[in-house]
């Protein structure tokens, strides 16, 4: 096996690594989607299912007689957003009491949005999104330099030991969640300012190049994550700066060192998606040198959308499929269809 | 509604529109896959497998007991690439004879590859490839020009009215199939020169940017297409020129202009995957402005690999499955064991 193919094989390995979920997980446990105002917004698994239980005011766990497949829905009841996110909060700082996620050890008194359709439907606390499989979504910046010598270069972040999540691991050189209440490149902004200290007349090179998605499980959880990426191109004399102490280092990487980094244990798993679409946006990696290209192409860009759209399949379910959807809530039913089916023949058996 | 949100759904109807069989077309009809040597390399729907049962000492159909699923075999006793490729092209030749599909009057003796796991296992005559749902590779290039005054504009081909596909239309500035015997990045650079007359010193900035994946159906057949985006800064001065007789003009649009020219039925339908992942990669799209932003992000990237492995199907039902699956054959299984266990089920009713 050549060198080259080595490589290749390391990255189509990082790629299943980082949708270990996605490519293994529906298969190896029970899981139901989470559902809120009729609609899907999580999956939860039978190890967090089995104390949410213990709550039936707030969740109503039940079969579902269309697609056979259990759900968990949040009680009907609650009348709006503020009801949805004040019931589930007092179920969430229960369990954390009890000490029985690591994940909400995590506690940081920082909401995520839960939305379907636009919709904000409630806000959760961010530690708690793993437990509901709650789609989440960041921002991150891909920092680099045209060096005149070494071509490409990229700056990479190292986090903090004392961060909550991946202390002292490499990352890009500014990442951070989306939080109620902050659009999109705003919070890229932000982040740039509070992170790497890129000042306005820099960051106004931010340029917008897209998103990356894949479905990770940890300890703490589920993570169906949608990363906006952008990229900012800045110049050779130019050194980020820490200004909120959640960064210990920057470090300039050519593309080649950045590739190698990436592979390491000390790299945040859940980061290395923003580095290699980088790489393959800015051809440093490419389908002549790598077999697997397709493969890992689709490894960046998983269909999560397919995978939570509960109200989707009912709507579906009634009538005969129409060769053009009409509209983004039919999106991708082919595959949603695939799931309540084999969960429900799962049953029967 | 906003004129900004007209817009938005307009764009993801346009992804679902490329999209119209990954979408719904594995509800519609009774799709089989097409095995060669153990491996899946294309879905046979049933207008097209009706003519093959004439043809039994080439075509193996048959149930299959693990999976329920019924499935199309090139007669495993033929020998090696030569003789599946004479076996087959035989039938071909048979059926273009007999005028049964409109996709055979377009044969054009220019072969694809069929490949499973990067091993070539025999050619086909390419116009027959969406009989038989082989996924199909080509390049474009996005040819663009960063103007002093009107930004960033894109230098669009008018296909000729003479060519068999998409006559007249409007595509990217160029691209082209991959045939039997080239590189990614050498059909590029050969298209280039035969489309657009770019010359050498040109050329040589050609960036590879990645790729997008569809999952088209028009009356010809089927079209699970990959296509290797390549990106090319060009001179203020410069002007396309073709030289093979497949190009009747040239034209170079602003960014804004070449959004709207996507959407209007001038347009290549199966092209405009290609200048939104461009137009996105280059923050002409962006997610602040398009509501449906990661749908049709997923949309430029559906999950081909996962419908086209039979063979891991098959490895994985007869163990447990892992978490990290060690090869590339295992990739996507999760979403297989739907399928096949979708079909299954529908057997059964």
């Amino acid at each position: 096996m050549s060198s080259t193919e080595v490589k290749l094989s390391r990255l189509l390995i990082l790629a299943q690594k980082f949708n270990n979920f996605y490519l293994s997980g529906f298969q190896k446990c029970d899981i139901r989607p989470f559902v809120v105002e009729g609609q899907q917004v999580g999956l939860i698994k039978s190890d967090v299912l089995k104390h949410l239980e213990k709550y039936p005011e707030v969740f109503c766990i039940r079969a579902c007689e269309q697609t056979k497949q259990g759900l968990v829905e949040l009680n009907p009841a609650f009348r709006d957003y503020n009801e949805r996110t004040e019931q589930l909060e007092k179920v969430l700082r229960n369990l954390r009491s009890e000490n029985l996620f690591p994940a909400l050890q995590g506690w940081r008194d920082e909401y995520f949005e839960v939305k379907a359709d636009c919709k904000a439907l409630l806000k959760m606390e961010r530690a708690a999104t793993p437990l509901f499989g709650v789609r989440k979504y960041g921002v991150d910046i891909n920092g680099y330099v045209r060096h005149p010598t070494l071509g490409l270069c990229i700056w990479l972040q190292q986090r903090s030991n004392t961060k909550e999540t991946w202390p002292g691991k490499w990352d890009n050189m500014v990442g951070g969640g989306l939080s109620v209440g902050f659009g999109i490149k705003e919070t890229a902004i932000k982040e740039a300012s509070e992170e790497a200290s890129i000042p306005c007349d820099l960051v106004k090179n931010l340029v917008s190049a897209g998103c990356v998605s894949f479905y990770f499980e940890s300890r703490q959880g589920l993570f169906p994550n949608t990363e906006y990426v952008f990229d900012l191109e800045l110049p050779l004399d130019f050194v980020p700066q820490n200004a909120d102490g959640e960064v210990q280092a920057f470090e300039l990487l050519t593309a080649k060192d950045c590739v190698e980094r990436v592979f390491t244990s000390d790299f945040k798993t859940t980061s290395a998606p923003v580095v290699i679409d980088f790489l393959i946006r800015h051809g440093h990696i490419t389908a002549d040198d790598v077999v697997d290209f397709t493969q890992i192409v689709e490894l960046l860009h998983v269909p999560l959308q397919s995978l939570y759209t509960y109200k989707a399949r009912f709507q579906q379910s009634k009538k005969q499929p129409q060769l053009l959807p009409g509209g983004s809530k039919n999106c991708n039913c082919a595959i949603l269809q695939k799931i309540s089916v084999e969960n429900g023949h799962k049953k029967a058996n």
